[in-house]
């Protein structure tokens, strides 16, 4: 079809991926490859097919070719506390990444970890080629992905069995490093401030911190309720301060943003001086927590590292189906501030 | 057809809407009724409905239907500066929102403002229903989106034109009430510490100050380079103490992140007391301009209701194609915190 004949005005409709080839004076699986995900293309072929597309005007539809190669090139995020800092650089880093791959990413954002119900009715509706979570979800749900051959990846949190994929930071091994080390800098009474209920996340920390703690023959602990928060941790530093316990010397907290609004409130409403009278450690190694005024000493995890393993790992797993589920857990990294003496082993 | 049939193995694969229709007892079109976001459907009509799709595992294709109604119930949400803690919260509220309503997301985070090229060649490819974008746009490619009668919103900064509607908050209004009120309580000599340089809502805020200050005779202005970024903020304000130029009496930043980097730096690397020595404003009413830390005076953006907005003006555009783009303008929230002062007019 020479492109005179496409001059007409109903020319966006009638072009097609032949038209194209023609033009380009390429052949037609070549145009196809080009706008494959991850297709092999050199340079000089995809510069030429571009042009001819920009001329007629041509776009592959998306939609109608998912249906005939029966992939969507989609993939689902599910991610809940989306505002607590953490998890933007997260979501970030996966759009863009999946972004590259010509992957677009459909986003789920949950206000707590166990509303996943409607989420996943629409990820079923969809058909999208895999999911990424950071959301708890239940052993019925995880296993309805296996049922639908929909790889899921869990991030930031494990499967619990071989059902999932999953990619996470050793929370234990960091909570317990920096657990080690404000014992052997000679604090002895602590509390422990902990995540929301249904985080996963926060309960191995926790159990970390307990388990380390209670080897050191300390199992008196104070125990504070947080959700992650600012506020939370505020509410409950205020709490533990009026209760007429002892101070302790060391708040352990189950995030970094909980860490930052302990350190507010010791400081700003009952002037303890942090780290000299009371040492805070946090997790994750978010933006504000290396600001000046807080100097958080926490466990950064390595979130571009991370994420780049989670979109290799789900693409690898829509390319080849038959490939095991694998987890790749990643040590986090000792972020030494001024809010907490510590002595590394 | 009767539930017995469909005891095989094939059964995904067979269920259609009048299958499930024939066990809830029900007509077909009350089924499709279910599945189509925004339907008016009786509580108990949608009970007997799922309870009937779930005993045959049925669920509707969304994409086969999308091709039907040339709808694909979903939209893109393009955002740039995902990690710089206001839009976090934004794309948190899109995301639930449109959720709600059955509408899919599709996420494009950008690195900066003027790479919307990738995001809008994968948008046309996937004929979304329309398009919320924070990023910066040419003519030419908002031109686009009204040739291909898509809906386009700019949520925080405007259209320039009629091209595309636009929700955003009142930079202007919000930057000259507080730039009129450090004026009232005695400042005189200020710096203003700047957005990115392909920042709009960075460009406006900035004009305003200027417009403001330049009424109240004052042009001489010391003018910082920013980025809406902590160290970028925390390099501007070095870089002005380390130039001999006087110390200003306050600081007007583009945005809260800069406004914190600029009194964390000015208080722990200069020694200055913020506002006793200095006042420093920002904008935006992020979580932690309200940290015991800070305590950040500031403009917040109304952004629940800016959300909701931005959601019901494009629904309506994917409902009734030939409404008018309109532009909808909040005031934001003057909040007086403890960095600057400022006397009300």
């Amino acid at each position: 079809m020479a492109t005179d004949t496409m001059a007409s005005s109903d020319r966006k409709k009638a072009v097609t991926s032949y038209d194209v080839a023609a033009l380009a004076g390429v052949s037609q699986s070549a145009v196809s490859r080009c706008y494959k995900p991850g297709a092999s293309v050199s340079k000089k072929m995809r510069a030429k097919v571009e042009q001819a597309a920009k001329e007629l005007g041509y776009e592959p539809n998306a939609l109608a070719r998912s249906l005939i190669t029966s992939r969507s090139n989609s993939v689902g995020v599910i991610i809940s506390n989306l505002t607590n800092l953490y998890y933007p650089e997260v979501l970030a880093q996966l759009s863009r990444q999946f972004s590259e791959q010509g992957i677009r990413v459909l986003l789920f954002a949950l206000e707590s970890e166990s509303e996943a119900d409607r989420a996943l009715s629409q990820i079923w509706q969809y058909k999208v080629d895999g999911v990424v979570c950071a959301a708890k979800l239940t052993k019925d749900q995880i296993a309805e992905f296996a049922g639908r051959d929909i790889p899921l990846l869990f991030y930031n949190r494990q499967a619990g069995s071989h059902a999932a994929s999953a990619v996470c930071c050793d929370q234990a091994a960091g909570t317990e490093f920096m657990v080690e080390g404000l014992i052997r800098a000679g604090h002895r009474s602590f509390a422990l401030l902990k995540g929301p209920r249904d985080s996963v996340v926060g309960a191995e920390r926790e159990e970390s911190a307990r388990a380390t703690l209670s080897k050191a023959g300390i199992t008196d602990l104070i125990e504070l309720d947080g959700d992650f928060s600012y506020e939370g941790a505020r509410d409950a530093i205020r709490h533990m301060m009026d209760s007429k316990v002892a101070t302790p010397d060391a708040v352990i907290c189950a995030n970094d943003v909980s860490a930052i609004g302990a350190i507010d409130t010791l400081r700003n409403e009952f002037d303890l001086e942090v780290p000299d009278q009371i040492s805070v450690v946090g997790f994750d190694g978010v933006g504000p927590s290396s600001w000046a005024s807080f100097g958080l000493t926490t466990i950064r995890q390595p979130v571009r590292r991370m994420t780049k393993a989670a979109v290799d790992m789900i693409l690898e797993r829509v390319e080849t189906p038959e490939l095991a589920n694998e987890k790749r857990v990643f040590s986090g990294i000792f972020v030494r501030g001024s809010s907490a003496r510590i002595i590394e082993g």
